[in-house]
């Protein structure tokens, strides 16, 4: 942390600098300089926080040098490296197809999904058995009952099973009925009580993230995860009518886990969800989260068609091939 | 709902527009112009989604024309309501003062605040239990043992008890420790389970929302809330670096419910919350969520300190009747 | 036009909506629905505004049908159309490379500059000679002089010469010296000014946006020059730390001219640049203004070297080819 | 400028960044800490930039110490400075009304402004002579003929006349009508060329900022007006749907200069603007932008009528004396 004091700073205020760095176990380094005095706090600054000190009198800011995250940073991991869910990875290489629905609203619609992603080849089957956004007057789901009837599936399938969760009662159900990848919901970036139990378990988690998500906040959600236990977790990026594709060599600079995108929102067109899918993989995206028509309640039939869906999986090889940087 | 067909349109996609309407349940009303052709849906557009449609060949734009939420409306209540906390109201004239302490480390602390607030004359004791920001090497606050604790001393300094939940488990050990208001954590707002759950208890809810809330998201978070019969109802928007006070107005064109303001965010400086505090009361909220400085875990230092906490509610008289509009 | 009135509002309320859209010299159609009147305006809704409407006491909302642009709008050009610059043109299927520097410091650069492209097969000698984000303290680019050795420099080579202008007195220099091809800084939305005398222009123009400009500005811009007679128009999408690839289809899907991106930004790094050109490119876009290192002033320096300009340049109909949707 | 290297870089990598401080005539400080190797370049910083920095091989980040701008900053200015129009003054106490209007149409129209703005009591006069917001087929405003007129009238009535600006002809015709005061258009930030060139004159300037505007961006805009020797510079925050007052603190903490507001935008209700015109004061703001109703084209008829307007002014002082911190 380097604390930047204004030039008005007095010796009174450089020392109340001074003692909070040590309280806090770590020492300083203090330059005066012409306009400026600058103080480093030297040692390990994760405990600290840029907040406590830029409210201090006398400060004008207080930058941080280190990341305040480790576990999932580049700092710790330099190469990416992919992530295992059921013998298959994310992340190492060729990117990878999750098709499935956000909203499944009958028990009967899942079983059709479910036989038609194993048809299709896929190997995964992503079903969203929760609303996500508020709206009482909409269906809201299978719920509950459909956690265990969406492994059984899966089971029966061969498929792995990926479902969306935004509290601790639905992480439980999923663990009961072996579920094989957790997505978060965007707002579990802000229930660290949901993602410190999701740290405990020993499931791949899918973390969303939204287009106006500060990148620390994200990575300090996946770091609270990792800190308990689990490294198995991919960024999930998309879901917005603005689709930010810089965010994924941002993140990439800053984490070896892999990013996956959607490239989807609600009332979208089938053409835009495809032209945003290729520019997900070209951006180096290490999958997408794709909505197959058909399947879930109304609001989703803005999603791939299976035509669309073949189509798309093809291109995955020769799209990661084209653009990829040649080896040095 | 009014459906724009594109000037290309054809008649079989006017149909298939037509059709998703009776489907639905509604009429239709086709105006063929000489530009384009409109569709009106007549009839209850709630269980309609714009999106449904704006994905169809042939759609241009499907337009709302009625709210998505009718219980937390205007057009249900024309008059602004306020809402009952424990004997004392929320957005019945002057505004109010929610102070405390975003997250308390320790169980002392949480007792010294009590003291203060009660001896500063306040109606709440506003207390964080839980992070709200993900960071596994700070401090977690005093978490599920605090809640009790926060109902017993708000009951033994006759204060109004309020703390921030993201899950059904913290929601239920707030109703057993007979907490007085459940704040609901942003992330919330994208958890139609809770949001359900909290529908059906009687208590009233601080309903935050941050600066990339889009308004109907939060309109339809607490029309969830309204569905299951739970009415007492209070927005809050802030707690982030940019404060856009249009918000307020937008928010109370649209709902009768009262909206307060929480004019901080951390590392902000201590005259910046107070002409921001002014600034929200000045435009028109119905109370201030404000945090005290020297009783949470480090990073609330920024927050004001006593005799800023003192003025600020000396203000709170005059400055409403400054700025309310004269009766006409 | 539809104006939506509030369920409150009074016939005399919509008497004035009446006569506002009669003094508009359109006509009226007025549905009393069981919650709300709806009063829509029949005729050409170009010479009205929805902000005139929607200010009216007991307006709810007052929502466009037509479009606010006509010249620029797929309305009246349902195909896409290319837009012939010297020659060449942009937007008839290959995505074509304009390759520069955004800020020329020297004579000797801008000479050596031209000399490379040229070599490197380019068809655009892209040179910026003015500033466009204010810093007094450093280099102000070539300036008023460079724009004639612009001129004389792409003459000499056989290229097609591209500067950026923010000013009328700019552009009357750029026709003097016989630039190819004016680029509008994006400052330039906001001045109907410069756009009027550029629609007088018989000059291809590049008409700059940034990630937050609203597309509504961006069209009615265009729509300015085009009401001049110039159709000549490219709008260009980028230069900003985030790259929305959604802006290529909404753009697309509103009007028929080409659209090129710049996937680059100050202090970005060479793979993000690779990464973000190609998805660019996957997305949909027409070409992409890149910039190239060595010959501007030193903020340019992250900008692609040779060779992954080349790569970038053989990459483009592979690209092309696999990424656009297979004839039907 | 601190840099801080990436763990991984290599002492050529180091020495890179070292050879590029001193070719910009400044001197390093390296050091090597365990998890990291930063770089200090002392001297002044202001020819340097991050990005150049940034984009370096081995470079993690690049971070600035003092501020690129230095004349409109309040390390040289640490008091508030009131700046002078035409014998009143701007951010001297009590905060002023600049009433106006966006565009006049006619003639007739601003004699009719003037009049009523002398009879108001306004000191200013200020009308709005050229479109900002492109659309060909609206009313482009008085235009050119316009500005003469208007100078004639404040003179008349003995008002401080002011008009917005976005382009080097419009600033010659200003000069030669001698309007007292140059507004300055949004775009015009980034307009370095029309910066310099108001930099040169004796008018006292009110620089137009949007909400999305950073205020780096900003800043530098003032700073290229006061390199010039013009350092009566009034920021105005605002016009638009939006309304970020923590932009206010934010500027009056960065720069000695005043800050007024607009809260105004197309289609917003009177009430709204009420409002944020006391949210604005409240928040601090030396001024308010406010337009009046029935004198501009159509689309301004949602600005303020004579009543509220005077409202608005007899609030003024009264406000200042309440939401003022009371001397230490």
């Amino acid at each position: 942390m380097i604390i930047v004091m204004t030039p008005q700073a007095t010796s009174v205020q450089v020392d109340a600098v001074i003692a909070r760095i040590r309280a806090a176990g770590l020492s300083e380094h203090v330059s005066r300089g012409v306009e400026r005095t600058l103080i480093g706090a030297v040692g390990d600054e994760r405990p600290l926080s840029a907040e406590q000190f830029a409210s201090l009198p006398g400060v004008e800011r207080a930058i941080r040098v280190m990341k305040p995250y480790r576990l999932v940073s580049r700092d710790t991991h330099p190469d990416r490296q992919p992530v295992r869910v059921r013998g298959k990875t994310i992340g190492s290489g060729v990117p990878v197809l999750l098709p499935g629905v956000p909203l499944i609203g009958s028990e009967a619609d899942l079983e059709r999904l479910a036989g038609t992603l194993a048809g299709l080849g896929s190997h995964y089957l992503r079903a969203g058995l929760f609303r996500s956004v508020a709206n009482p007057w909409h269906d809201q789901g299978l719920g509950m009952p459909g956690v265990e009837r969406l492994g059984e599936l899966a089971r029966a399938h061969g498929l792995t099973s990926v479902t969306t969760i935004a509290d601790t009662r639905q992480l439980e159900e999923c663990l009961q009925a072996d579920i094989d990848m957790l997505e978060l919901a965007p707002g579990v970036l802000y229930n660290p009580v949901l993602l410190r139990e999701t740290g405990h378990v020993n499931k791949p988690v899918l973390l969303r993230g939204c287009e106006t998500t500060p990148l620390t906040d994200w990575l300090m959600a996946a770091e609270q995860i990792a800190s308990g236990g689990n490294h198995s977790i991919v960024f999930c990026l998309g879901g917005a009518e603005r689709f930010d594709v810089s965010a994924i060599a941002r993140l990439q600079r800053e984490t070896h886990l892999p990013v996956v995108c959607e490239p989807d929102f609600p009332g979208i067109r089938q053409d835009q969800v495809m032209a945003q899918s290729l520019a997900a993989l070209a951006a180096g995206a290490d999958g997408l989260v794709v909505h197959l028509q058909g399947y879930g309640t109304d609001e989703a039939d803005n999603a791939l068609d299976e035509p669309h869906l073949s189509r798309l999986s093809r291109l995955l090889p020769d799209l990661y091939a084209l653009t990829r940087p040649p080896a040095a």
